[in-house]
């Protein structure tokens, strides 16, 4: 289920209204009017407005509009922005930001290029509880592989797991977790990973309300991905998640295209396995997004410092240290707090002047 | 000096026709006819035309549309596709390809977010003869450096280099490289690198031609970027070259905006300096964007694979394979050699089914 059908654009009511130009036999009836609805499409999409502007003909319609009379002027009603998030100062500043930097001659403007907005996945994006949904995920593929490694059964951090002790599994702290993502991470080729991810995704429930994890995303923040978009930003995912785990689900679920993501990764192997060129998934860390690793990552991947970020945590807070510290002006704002209605603690960073009333500088 | 100025799109001819409504008094002369020449604008500029469409409103225009007559049908030349090319079986393969991919229900029919190209840079896009530029730009800054390191007078690789030994000072290799490389990219803040580029990039003159390196670039492949990206393809640059390096002058040569931008790396270290944040370069290889390192480099930046790639060198000859081996279909084409006019043995690489008469398989 995607939960972005609001993503849609504006459907249009395209009414072609007869009558016009009423011809003798016509004259005495009623006029008629025939709506027709339809998504995802304008009035340039329909020859008799468009008259060769774009590409696409339609017949049927143009003879209708011939026989009968073209609008010249209507209204549309603006989709509502944000409409999930309350009222509050940190909406405000958020849209009193997004009018500073789009508006042409604003002291402030900042050419579309240069609108990066880069996102937290984790407790940002979609939830984080009861536990990471990609450490779910890898505790599956443990169960999964279970049969294919006898040697696991007495071996932490899998004996516990398979007891059902995750606590007890994860008391090996991060060299446990390190261990059961490598050995769910690697071992395969990246399109091997990928349609073990597609599937997991596809069918795996979070525990506390059974949905698929995809379903598990902050409305108002897909809202804010959309709202951005519409105002020229780019928008990035930069997470301490995998980052060809999240490219499997951000572009269905987020809108975001994988090139557009950027995570931790581990390395990876070129070569040629039966003379057909693969890239190997290989038991070792590549790079560790998080933390410090998230301007890094920003750096290697986008080449330039956002101007909006957004994230939840204590790995969030060098991104927002990068994004506010403008060179070569430097900037007066802090990080300040702009919790979405469902999406709690969410820190909303720029690296303007923060606007009245809405930061904790 | 940009070299792209045919990358502009088509200039528009605004005819607005009098007459067409004649009044009284001036049905005795002749018709007036204004053209007003604009670049850059389309029709849909003039609210005339676009009727409320888009933004913005031509009140002087639309007036003069009213009292006259407005156009109903246009003919706009199609702007000459990839003019510096001979008519060889390269031009045409490539040609043939774009549409196959490009046309709706063509059995071959690429999504526009799948369309992913992408170039090598040395020899490829720009020369790289006498050295590789980066090359240049590194001995240029040992140079300029060497008051600061009186060390370097008797040590290898610069005391060669100091004697305009340069065969002397890459006797060493590929240590002496990374010897020069490393010192002359790294001890800096990413911030204070860029400027060192962008301010030798400005000044520095290729020694044969005495033009600026960003001169040196091949007119028919600046043609074949701008082709693709106007059918729907995103144009990355995949390149042994230093990825902060090329970001200076990619978008403004090129197009080429720095996200799309794959290369070699230093780490980078995140850092408050004097309480500001900073990136800083290590003298340690991140990652080698050459060879297997290419389709590596692809994967992590791009996540998707290439349907058209573009090199010079035994170091694409991996990217090439990674974008000919198509999954689940396998492609029958290897890659094929098509050398535009003025840049030499570029390979061209499809995944697609080979055009007739243009592939090596």
């Amino acid at each position: 289920m995607i939960k972005n059908s609001y993503l849609a654009t504006a459907m249009m009511v395209l009414p072609l209204a007869f009558g016009g130009v009423a011809s003798a036999q016509t004259a005495a009836k009623k006029p008629n009017i025939v709506m027709i609805m339809a998504d995802d499409v304008g009035i340039w999409n329909v020859s008799a407005y468009h008259r060769g502007m774009m590409g696409g003909s339609t017949p049927n319609i143009d003879r209708i509009a011939k026989e009968g009379a073209l609008f010249t002027d209507y209204y549309a009603q603006q989709s509502c922005t944000l409409p999930s998030w309350n009222d509050t100062a940190a909406k405000k500043a958020i849209m009193a930001f997004v009018e500073r930097v789009t508006k042409q001659g604003s002291p402030d403007f900042v050419p579309p290029a240069e609108r990066i907005a880069t996102f937290d996945n984790d407790g940002t994006l979609w939830a984080e509880q009861p536990i990471y949904f990609q450490l779910a995920f890898a505790l599956d593929r443990v169960k999964a592989l279970a049969p294919q490694h006898p040697e696991w059964k007495d071996k932490e951090p899998f004996a516990s797991l398979f007891k059902g002790d995750l606590k007890g599994a994860l008391a090996g702290g991060e060299a446990a977790i390190f261990e059961i993502v490598t050995v769910t991470h690697s071992g395969m080729t990246t399109e091997e990973f990928e349609k073990i991810v597609r599937d997991w995704i596809a069918t795996a429930k979070h525990p506390k309300t059974g949905k698929l994890y995809t379903e598990m995303v902050y409305q108002p923040m897909l809202e804010l991905l959309a709202y951005l978009r519409a105002n020229g930003f780019t928008t990035f995912i930069v997470s301490g998640g995998g980052i060809d785990f999240m490219r499997v689900f951000a572009e269905r679920v987020y809108g975001i295209p994988r090139e557009q993501i950027v995570g931790s990764s581990g390395k990876l192997d070129f070569e040629l396995r039966d003379g057909k060129p693969v890239l190997m998934k290989l038991p070792e860390l590549n790079f560790n997004d998080d933390k410090g690793g998230k301007p890094v990552g920003i750096q290697m991947h986008i080449g330039r410092r956002p101007i909006f970020a957004f994230g939840n945590s204590d790995g969030d807070l060098q991104m927002l240290q990068w994004t506010t510290a403008t060179t070569p002006t430097p900037s007066a704002s802090g990080p300040m707090t702009a919790p979405p209605r469902s999406a709690a603690s969410t820190r909303v960073s720029t690296r303007q002047k923060p606007t009245t009333g809405s930061s904790q500088a």
